[in-house]
């Protein structure tokens, strides 16, 4: 195969399981994005992990062999802070995450709090969980807090295997709290594609997103009226039942077929 | 009042709210169960809680005026031991809880790990939860570990308020796996009932449970046919709606009331 198949200006990358595995390039990536890109197309990556900063995915893509700037990746940290600058610019925040989302949050103007005297509780995957944050959490909401997070994954592949994501902080918040979330920025919600859309400076109508899991990427970009395209390197297995009832407008094995 | 009003032989205590509150007797708990005993009657204390051994629990009524022995005492702990017993006598087990719990479950000859190669991940209120039990916990269940909890309680009440009980940890490790708690031995489960009933020697007809959790306490007494007395002293407030709904044979504002 040697011509793109869709016509779409802007592309919308995933990256786990779409573009790379852990650290080793999907094989034909870096051509798939280099003869993309000499067609004039705008290309951006989206990644629900909170756990680097949009600089640190630029350097690894750059490293693999991907040229990227942080201005080419969306990822749930620069989301999340986004859309909650929109809500209630600069608000004491108590944040169950690691230190890049912190960053981010700070860069935004939020004040990060360790107490629980705060207006909203970011929940993000963190590997440092643990019960004194969901106590602070708990704390917060009784204060009249709300409850904002990242992203709605089960769990993270890694090089070892799946480990817990942000779906089991937020359980557990809720859990106790009996409160709920009232947004998750991360894929499958409008609000990271949006973000995306705007860094490509492309409609929705011309534009397509390519990713692995038929749960978040290909639900998402279906909502949103994007083309969509399933790579087949990730999670999503080719049997899939839901590939037959959502139908994606390509289903190919890896993004070396898209080009 | 002075005479006892229910005439049954079994008499169950919930103890938080209920004989104490925090490190104060409720006043009129020591004279009221030992008005009860003075008549013949038996009287066992019920615990959802895992944080604590029989033994603390014992020591702690003596100490508060009210003398226990660890056998007049019956919590989610021993409980699960006991029932876990009968279901894989010896299993190795992984456990989200404190050192009563494991020492428990170890002196019930279960081995206790702390890998995920395991036949039960046993989940229970634990302020040392963290990401890397929660890891261990997912990697059970791929490996196809089965779960089981002491308790449901969202919150436990303390003398600095309300802080995350078991619900915290039951519903990270069920969202992250996937899976589901098969068994949740405490309070309202009729589990620990028949523990307490066993340790009482009486039949449910002739028992009666007091407690001031109208979820727990009521509900699960109203399920297996005891009397029921809600005690006003703890969670529950007057105007709860679910008095009415659930009506317990009888509602005081103490257990003071009771004699």
């Amino acid at each position: 195969m040697t011509t793109v198949r869709l016509p779409q200006r802007g592309w919308l990358f995933d990256l786990d399981g779409t573009v790379y595995l852990g650290e080793a390039l999907i094989p034909g990536a870096a051509d798939t994005i280099g003869a993309l890109r000499a067609t004039g197309r705008r290309v951006a990556f989206l990644s629900n992990k909170p756990l680097y900063t949009r600089a640190d995915y630029a350097a690894k893509l750059t490293r693999l062999g991907i040229p990227a700037t942080p201005d080419d990746v969306v990822n749930s940290s620069i989301v999340l802070a986004r859309h909650l600058a929109t809500l209630d610019p600069g608000a004491p925040v108590f944040v169950i995450g690691e230190p890049p989302l912190i960053g981010e949050l700070e860069a935004h103007g939020f004040e990060v709090r360790r107490d629980p005297h705060v207006r909203w509780v970011v929940i993000a995957f963190d590997r440092t969980f643990d019960y004194a944050k969901l106590n602070t959490a708990l704390q917060a909401v009784r204060r009249g807090a709300r409850l904002i997070a990242t992203n709605p994954d089960r769990t993270c592949p890694t090089d070892e295997g799946e480990i817990p994501d942000c779906a089991g902080m937020i359980a557990a918040v809720e859990a106790v709290s009996g409160a709920h979330v009232e947004t998750i920025v991360g894929k499958p919600s409008p609000i990271i594609l949006e973000v995306a859309l705007a860094t490509l400076g492309v409609p929705v109508s011309d534009a397509v997103i390519v990713g692995d899991r038929i749960e978040t990427d290909i639900v998402m970009g279906k909502r949103l009226g994007l083309a969509t395209v399933l790579v087949l390197s990730g999670i999503t297995r080719p049997g899939d039942p839901r590939i037959a009832e959502l139908r994606p407008d390509l289903v190919v094995d890896s993004i070396a077929d898209l080009v």
